[in-house]
């Protein structure tokens, strides 16, 4: 099984540690495909960078779809997953939806932490149109810098990771934790080590729902809000 | 006061038939000032044109809004519209906003007819994203063709339109009518001679409201949500 | 175009300062007409108070409210607002439904600031009725001296105002501000020195609201809710 | 046990039937104190008649409620409901809540029937405000005249609401009954005959609650919404 | 009028004390007939000895209910309260829905104190499942220890269940409490000397309800989710 | 790695068919550990039924389970899940959760088809209490006849399913259908070959998700709901 991990920004360290963590939790016999939104923005920090990284994503990957069983749209975001999901016939999984979908046997609540302070009301608004509000005790987040700017050291980030982590125990009564962005999920395995809570590394689990939905024939309904556009996709251009 | 009337489609028949109805909705001494997303899709019709509009939408507004009071983003989607709030430091009004804010103090419960059967789940994430859902009674739709074929003669439409609304009201105790999509806007005034139903015509309400915003010295908030992206925007291109 | 502004309860210097504020807000050639309910409680401070004055604010706007164009109902609660809706066939609006559909486009989600501490259940119920719950982060309150008794100085007044105002912002992510009572209106200038947050005040929404809507042609459905009751209005008394 | 049964609207027949109606519900040992509001609308089929009964009922009842251990609102409405819960320190119950609280252990999901169309948007706000909503499946209505008119004769009464119990059932999967006015109250046992669904008539349920309340010595918090009005209530006249 | 109350696990103590508790609450002429689970587990304390309370109570039921007028399941979960009210045609009532039924009058949002932290998750779900979330301000726990350990002293256990209380007042504003657990009953007069709320023992709401039932002729619905299971019961043993 | 498939009635020709969807769908290597609830009850089709099922499913698993990597629940219910996934340290998944978590990314919104209309409200509990509400169309029912009654021939029984899933299509818009039944999942196959709707077969989704979870070293977590109970587990026997 071919599998394209789409990186929706433009910054190849990103594609790269998704493609190792990709790799790490396919199944044997499956082959990574990463890619590069070359033409999309550096980071997906905003509103902004998320309608700037839509177009490109969804016109390359209708080409590049062809030659794989699935796609995993490897940010912690939305632009354009509606899209790419009208447009192929194979199974296209987003991170959040993924993450969620793994969480919600495992545990009463989560929580999600995310990247920044401003990315929380963004990913609340993910988990209302996903329709996992129901099952999320709260959205937090950690305070990285900028992509490219000096990442703080792994511990620090794990320490911040676990601080709310533990808040979110606390005062809302969360019992799993997802990572809510790419950059966070590299923390995953040590973060672990400083929670009783579970934590869920969205790519892993987006790449095995992913391999199971090709495994098992299924893919986005075309009877309803994921059927094709109704002309041929080149006229939007 | 200048309000820009942005057509997030490249269709120039369309900016037109806005610009002509906003002129009419609009306050003597607002100067309508038409834009037509020109490297956008001739319509948008799926959430794949959806995605093919937002890069440009944002980016051009982001220029041609230093020269007006306020925009009104001038399609009942979603496309980009928070990533123009975020970008802009004046009122930026949706339609569906717009629409249902003016609908709220009017009736028990709203319904939006759509421009096409695969429009409805579309329009049903908007609701439920803007927080509407709670006063909508129904999302329905009549079945237009693509934009650019023969359009039915208007006592058709009409009567199409005034059908969908009448089911609503039996089936779903609508008491209020939301035209959910720029296409339907010049058959309002007819509509109202067909239905008991209040019709609520979105692009009059937009213009109403982004006057009121500038002259009451309001914006979106720059504390959460819509403030301004970490980078400079030319960063994300 | 002439504008009734209602103060539900007859105190009049209260109808004086609302009288100010919607001369403020209204659009040249608007003229504003205040109207105090002399037969209402001196004050809307419980449930008890909102139930003496819906009777003689209803009876009353029937027939003062031929001489206008739209109403506005100068007080953030609910007395009565239905049944002014019913029996008019003008644009009756209320504070709280005005102050929420021009906050609902500029925010991710908005705290409300009202007089007392025994008014956030009763402020959390209009929220609620209106359908508006899904955008309100919280429902805060100062706490006011009572009507009559020795206003605090302005300054403390706004300090207790921004001091909620932040408590909202940082617990609960809201990042837009309603004064939730006519009261708190005059104190909107300064607030908004002392707060990142966009600050509404619901009197100039609502008048602009009324305007729109007069000028657009539009009032609350018929069709529904707000049909004219069964009987001469007479019958009822 | 002395327990007030109150009228909300000057309709002595309507007062008369209720009182039967509580009298047969009853505890031996209560004794049912019938009272009429003078004052009020002769019938409460409309927000504007709403607002027309809620002072005199609030302002009638401080003085009356002395005399009595718990007094039942007896009409299926809202008008004053928590005004008299605030101003008195007994046991103060409505129709719409008794009907809900027992419904709940007795079914899945509950139908209303109300008396006219016209009601099912104010029956449906009633719903919601008491947060109810997630039990009631849906809300219906008869076409019975206006108080005073003609009343049709009891069986073809008796078979518009069996019809429209077995559409809520079938429609809407509701698998209990509840009569949403008093005038439908006398009904309820005639439709037992015909619907396999359980009919609640709500002055019986009312009744027993108030009367169970005042035995256990329980009656609405005064730690919050329903706490004694902040001025002595004459101040409020 | 005979009452089964009916302990779900098979300690002897908690049934004398729900005794005791019951005839306190009951009507004169009410006779308590007490029973003990005894195949089931020595305390409801997880979902794990829920299961194993579930199959002997139904069953044992079945039999011991032919000699009642009404069932009371006394313990504060689910454990099978579904499989008893589809058995029987005698009225069957579980405390959650008897506390949370008498509370929705009473108050504005309501806080469930259970005995230790890990049933709050559990308690959460019981008030979803029940249908009353929008009225439950918030679940908390004091800290038993296990059945059949030293109790704290009865003063120390107040001021926990007062300190609990109290929190969910001040951050939630809850303005009602609910005992949920048959540990607690016990506490509740003395912790009404300890706090303005109103304090819900959940055992005399369920006898009071489960009297006001029989005597007004109602029961669970047999039209609907609580229909006989299909087999005779035998067969499903 | 080992994967036990644990039919919760004692059918064992339903734990065959079960074994044999389930080895269908799972990964090369996987082995399948068929189990029947031999003291459980010979079909769920009830609350009843399903109380009977839960102790003995719980306490068995208990013991069982040690010898496998992960735990499928292979009916669509509750019966004690929640007690298994408190009792083990392996994944423990239950059909419903696996068919809601794999729809959710592939439609809009699903509708779930049950064995008989009775099933209906027990099914509608079981979306509502596992959180996918938001994402249910509509729960509906064909009229299966008894286990072990002559089944109807299988293109009667997939014309049924179709004209079901049809019916939520066009009244609700559904556009994925889940099979709310182990007895409904051989007809999955040619279901599809008479609906455009994706057709979810639940217990292949729950061997693909349990597969998934173990190879990821993901179990459900101990931090909350599902901690361990307090007790050893044998004490509540």
């Amino acid at each position: 099984m071919r599998l394209l991990i789409a990186n929706p920004n433009r910054t190849e360290a990103i594609t790269d540690a998704c493609a190792t963590l990709a790799r790490a939790a396919a199944s044997p016999g499956t082959e990574i495909v990463p890619w590069t939104n070359r033409d999309g923005p550096p980071v997906i920090d905003s509103l902004y960078s998320d309608s700037m990284a839509g177009r490109s994503l969804a016109r390359s990957l209708v080409t590049i779809a062809q030659r794989v069983d699935a796609v995993v749209l490897a940010g912690f975001g939305s632009y354009g997953t509606g899209a790419v999901k009208e447009a192929l016939d194979i199974p296209v999984i987003g991170l959040p939806e993924a993450a969620m979908a793994f969480a919600a046997p495992l545990c009463h609540r989560f929580v999600i932490v995310t990247t920044s302070p401003r990315m929380i009301p963004y990913t609340q608004d993910l988990v209302h149109a996903l329709g996992f509000a129901a099952r999320c005790a709260a959205v937090r987040a950690v305070g990285l810098p900028p992509v490219g700017k000096d990442e703080p050291p792994a511990p620090e980030v794990v320490r911040s990771l676990a601080a709310e982590v533990a808040a979110a125990h606390a005062s809302a009564g969360a019992d799993l934790a997802i990572l809510g962005g790419s950059r966070l999920s590299p923390y995953a395995a040590a973060l672990r080590g400083c929670t009783p809570l579970v934590v869920i590394e969205p790519l892993a689990c987006a790449v095995a729902l992913a391999e199971s939905l090709a495994r098992l024939g299924l893919r986005q309904s075309k009877a309803g809000k994921f059927a094709p556009p109704p002309r041929p996709l080149g006229e939007y251009d």
